[in-house]
């Protein structure tokens, strides 16, 4: 068989920054570029830099443009990835109806596909990543929010109108905390980052002795740092944020039953005890059949993933015709 | 194009009856057959009382065994459907690691699939029911416990281990109510007959007042009429019941977003009240383009969906090759 030599674009549209690879249609990342997004300057400035990192990406890579065999953007939602816009997107002042694939299509005269960052990371994963040896699988993004991607037999679950995987709004407490959604009890009101931070600064106001108390701002890395000195208050924020994962992700079991979890994202700074105490917690919550051929491990892509996810996406769409 | 006239059975074992159809490849149920299950007498017993059945309901329908492509047997889990077999069934006793595929194969000589009872409930309200104009929905069947079934783009949503779609053992309140499963705060926990019967006897026995008091033996079918007679407690009980199915809801349309989601069993008894005020809380509750475009029905074949989707799920076999 010969070589695929095809070469395929991810881009990853943060609130920070745009990054941006060129891969290998089985998934290796040959070359990357980023910059930073400049958001302030409204969906229109954003647009061109990620047209114009395209441009810079194949010069730095030595790859004519007309030699991308398609471009896929990871981008926040929610989206409407057949009309290939975003519907809004809260963390980019202006993003309000913006037709993302018809603009970079016709700037760079290329196939663009564009899909949810969260479900562009699973995807990832699952071509290239932690689940690559597996057809069933979901992912959870675990940052200053909680996002989802699922594949079901090799494809992405997006639901009918692309809010399917949107996991951190699957319900953990009935009547609980209150989320950014409007909805109360989501698991991502519960151990998402800020809410480590949230429920931390809410026990420290009740009382209760930790070595953050005083602190002008706690941050959630500082409640990781603060639970590997041994703070009592840290330590049990740290296990509760595990036993909450683990009730959801037990959740979810008994919906998808897939082989693999992946977790990735800013909470990996909790280190392997985080996860083996998730792992610990499913296994004694989840009905048995569901957990035992069910792995849950860290990402191995980690901030790579949407990229590749993303470019890959477009591989898939650029053999089959079909959205990945 | 030809008329298909090929003809399937679907059997759907319950605890106390056996119930049988013929069915069209289009879903019409031609001819019907029940019997009492037996169950006491062992798996042996049922599965010969299961062979018989095809039988007889062929001799009744003037069809010989030869001319019914398949025969599609929805029977309660956990499950292994590819190897055909009932792991464990806790209503059936001595079924443990039973055949049922290959027993009934041998018996009859037509080719057999077996699949999970509420799964094939989905298919058949997917195929020839409510959700007959849908690629995507999921089915609840609200009975003494819930029972769940998946179809994502057509097709059904097992799992890697048969565990998929056990929508009865999401969670909806963390560290809440016991669950026969041995895990906390499952949705069947609280929005179950059971728990319907549960809650209201805890709650006359801490003392609130309703004419349901004082009975001998209190029925989820007691509670509805209680319920219609505007007895105040019994309709807290009904209203928080579609509160809880509500927010169990919310979640799923987080997860798969699909068109439509379909309502069905003994709990179909508390009336059209009770759907409404489920639809008006799902609306308040999920993430607006989740709710967009699905719609909240009850079931259109209510106690033939077992039937109907087991005979469609051996077509679908009988054509593709493939599982439903």
């Amino acid at each position: 068989m010969a070589e695929n030599t095809k070469r395929y674009v991810g881009i990853d549209l943060g609130g920070t920054n745009l990054k941006l690879g060129l891969v290998s249609a089985d998934g290796q990342l040959i070359a990357r570029h980023s910059c930073p997004t400049e958001a302030w300057h409204g969906p229109q400035h954003v647009l061109s830099r990620m047209a114009g990192g395209v441009r810079d990406l194949c010069q730095t890579a030595g790859v004519v443009l007309a030699d991308v065999a398609a471009i896929g953007a990871a981008v926040p939602g929610p989206l409407d990835t057949k009309a290939g816009l975003v519907v809004f997107a809260p963390n980019l002042p202006g993003w309000r109806m913006i037709h993302v694939r018809d603009v970079l299509q016709k700037d760079l005269g290329r196939p663009v596909v564009v899909e949810n960052d969260a479900n562009a990371a699973g995807y990832g994963e699952f071509r290239c990543g932690a689940a690559r040896q597996v057809r069933d699988m979901f992912l959870l993004t675990l940052g200053t929010g909680i996002g989802g991607g699922i594949i079901l037999d090799g494809r992405m679950v997006r639901g009918t109108t692309d809010t399917g995987a949107e996991l951190g709004h699957t319900m953990i407490c009935y009547g609980g905390r209150q989320c950014g959604c409007g909805n109360q009890g989501c698991l991502e009101a519960y151990a998402s980052a800020t809410a480590v931070v949230a429920r931390t600064e809410e026990r420290i106001a009740a009382g209760e002795k930790s070595s953050l108390a005083g602190r002008d701002k706690i941050t959630c890395k500082a409640v990781f740092d603060a639970a590997a000195q041994s703070d009592p208050l840290a330590v049990r924020i740290i296990e509760e944020t595990a036993d909450y994962l683990a009730a959801g992700i037990t959740s979810l079991l008994h919906v998808l039953n897939p082989e693999m979890v992946v977790l990735t994202g800013g909470m990996m700074g909790a280190g392997d005890a985080f996860l083996e105490r998730i792992r610990r917690q499913v296994r004694e919550k989840a009905i048995g059949r569901a957990m035992e051929k069910c792995e849950i491990r860290w990402s191995s892509l980690e901030g790579d993933a949407g990229i590749l996810g993303a470019a890959l996406a477009a591989e898939a769409f650029d053999r089959t015709g079909q959205p990945a």
